[in-house]
């Protein structure tokens, strides 16, 4: 379920970055601290018939600015990404879906170091899964939060 | 430079897959274990201004295949990814690059192993630079190559 308040939230994570629009990346749920997302299929198969790699990375690598946005302070923070890993367990063949939450105490802290330190990074460990709910692959990636100069 | 011999790869790695294909992405120069790729800024820019993470992830990805074509015989082995991690070290501001090689040696001994064992996995650790020879992105990762069945 989409929350009101995100509206503008979904149109910003699935057209604002051309490289992610051409995906065709769906939000299929944006609310407070939680998101899935998911990416069909079609116009990202590979040589041999599943996903291409480099779009479940895609996949993979969102999440990580989709919880920021529903997380905290957007005029005061931004994101960026440190590293990423994908580790690729079975052929995607269908759309592939990802969900990733924070809890409220998380959030907490990492809002008392960005404000004491001007920054903070934050782990995040993802299942990317088909529709039969098999995870295709495993994200494991950081990245890291800023004080917006001046803000 | 790319060898006359593998002009049908160079269009097979620019446009067999359209996830890949959608990037811009150029094959530079292609010869025996050898390959060097770019993707473009251009229409590959993400909210800040700098080359989008899962683009960049992308052009680390596509030699594992690369230095395939140019390294095996097509007919008798495929390659899939296992697993990549990729570093951000820092802003991508202009058209990216990367090269990847493997020696003869490396090719021989792999050559004998995928023969012994139906498959032979192979690390790839490469740096992906920026126009001005900077390093903008540390990819690691592991590929494996396979007997094609009944080949």
């Amino acid at each position: 379920m989409i929350e009101e308040k995100y509206r503008d939230q979904v149109v910003n994570i699935e057209t604002s970055i051309e490289a992610i629009k051409r995906t065709g990346i769906k939000v299929l749920a944006l609310a407070d601290r939680y998101a899935k997302l998911m990416i069909p299929l079609q116009g990202n198969i590979n040589h041999v018939g599943m996903m291409y790699a480099g779009t479940l990375f895609t996949l993979g690598e969102i999440p990580g600015g989709a919880i920021f946005l529903t997380s905290f302070d957007t005029t005061k923070y931004y994101p960026i990404v440190k590293e990423v890993s994908i580790r690729f367990r079975r052929p995607a063949l269908t759309d592939v879906t990802v969900e990733v939450s924070l809890t409220p105490q998380r959030v907490e802290e990492m809002t008392k170091e960005v404000e004491a330190k001007g920054k903070v990074d934050y782990g995040l460990d993802l299942e990317l899964k088909d529709m039969s709910g098999e995870v295709v692959a495993l994200v494991s990636g950081t990245w890291q939060i800023r004080k917006v100069p001046g803000a």
